[in-house]
């Protein structure tokens, strides 16, 4: 078998969090996978694993991809980003290996593998050298709207994703800018995020969703949520559609 | 049974439009239903229900939606307006004897139900008054940006979707003040969002996509397409992630 052409590797979305949000085409993949890999934090529980496995083949080989450990480094600097690119540059070298055997190798991600998914990183290595095939998944964000039963956009609304790391005013006016936003990675932002969105005349109807698909999943109008503790995944939901018919 | 709590409405997500982008969560709702119901334009058939068609049981009551023809009413006038309340309230109450029987009512939509779908016209009608579950689906955009193997936003990227109806300084802003976008119901508006994304500097990665997840989906970076024909689903992916580690 020559190199590059017998094995292919293949971004598998699995959804937001809930089993059954799992598509037939995801289910295919794991089934016809030889390798299976999933990114890991140390000492966390992988969602994404936890969904797959009951997918998976008996004598399916399984990489754990752990992260390294970089909470000492400041995020922004130059060791951070170092650390991070080798980690990505060995996880492709080890799955290339693989595909260089010709086997099919899997990696999963929660949600949708190219939005927002660490996947992305294996993806830019690995794309230019081997078969690649990418199974979308439903996002972590549609969990959510759909687990609080709100409509998100409409028509020509105009929806936006932020982050909640933008500064206060950044935030402020691009809530203001758009129709309906999501605001992710709430966490200990959630003081900042709550002034924002009032400076915008959006509080009234944001809604706070934590775990948004999983069984102990909680959500709430945020201007009825009476303290400021937020885990890191937690997001914001600002339906937009003023304009209904 | 008491009207208001035997049945339930379900919205229900089927993705993009490769039958395999369905979810299982998706499958056993469509099985369950006694009421399978979905919206159709005049003349065209539903990519929704060719979807979900294998899925449905032998006795289901099929429900075809059909917008009233207002072609010939302008969009923005009240008379469109009033045409489209009264077509979704005739709707809802078809639905609503369905529910007071205490059937299980499926609507379905292709992507997801409450980004962008028209089961939300329903939602908001029938939401306060019945037992509603939504099922998330694939967005139509996931199935646009897995096609074209093009990863869309990363890490603290601002993402954006936009309609191509928007005036074009109002588009090359919005697409120069995001790091990712996608521009939807392309169309006739071709020519003015080609020209906002030279203007916002975006047009050397602007990748245009029509039929996304159909067995004949085309994709080409926009700045290669030869002509300005674009039927009105296409979308053009602005990917982010400029800072790639």
């Amino acid at each position: 078998m020559s190199a590059g052409s017998a094995g292919k590797l293949i971004g598998v979305g699995v959804g937001p969090g809930d089993p059954e949000l799992i598509t037939l085409k995801a289910i295919r993949a794991l089934a016809e996978a030889d390798v299976v890999a999933h990114f890991a934090k140390a000492g966390n529980a992988s969602h994404a694993r936890a969904i797959a496995a009951q997918h998976l083949r008996p004598q399916v080989i399984e990489l754990r991809l752990a992260y390294p450990m970089t909470t000492e480094v400041p995020k922004c600097s130059s060791g951070y980003r170092d650390a991070l690119r080798g980690f990505y540059d060995e996880a492709a070298a080890t799955i290339a290996a693989h595909l260089e055997a010709g086997r099919i190798v899997a990696v999963i991600s929660e949600g949708d593998p190219l939005f927002y998914g660490s996947y992305m990183h294996l993806h830019t290595r690995l794309a230019p050298r081997f078969r690649v095939e990418i199974v979308a998944g439903v996002t972590g964000m549609s969990g959510c709207w759909s687990a609080a039963g709100t409509p998100i956009a409409q028509g020509d609304d105009i929806f936006t994703v932020l982050p909640a790391t933008l500064p206060e005013d950044e935030l402020a006016r691009r809530l203001s800018d758009a129709n309906a936003a999501v605001v992710m990675k709430v966490g200990r932002h959630l003081p900042k995020v709550r002034r924002a969105l009032g400076a915008s005349g959006r509080l009234a109807r944001a809604i706070y969703v934590e775990r948004g698909t999983m069984t102990d999943a909680k959500m709430t109008p945020l201007a009825a949520k009476p303290d400021d503790d937020a885990p890191y995944f937690a997001i914001v939901l600002v339906p937009g559609w003023e304009d209904r018919p």
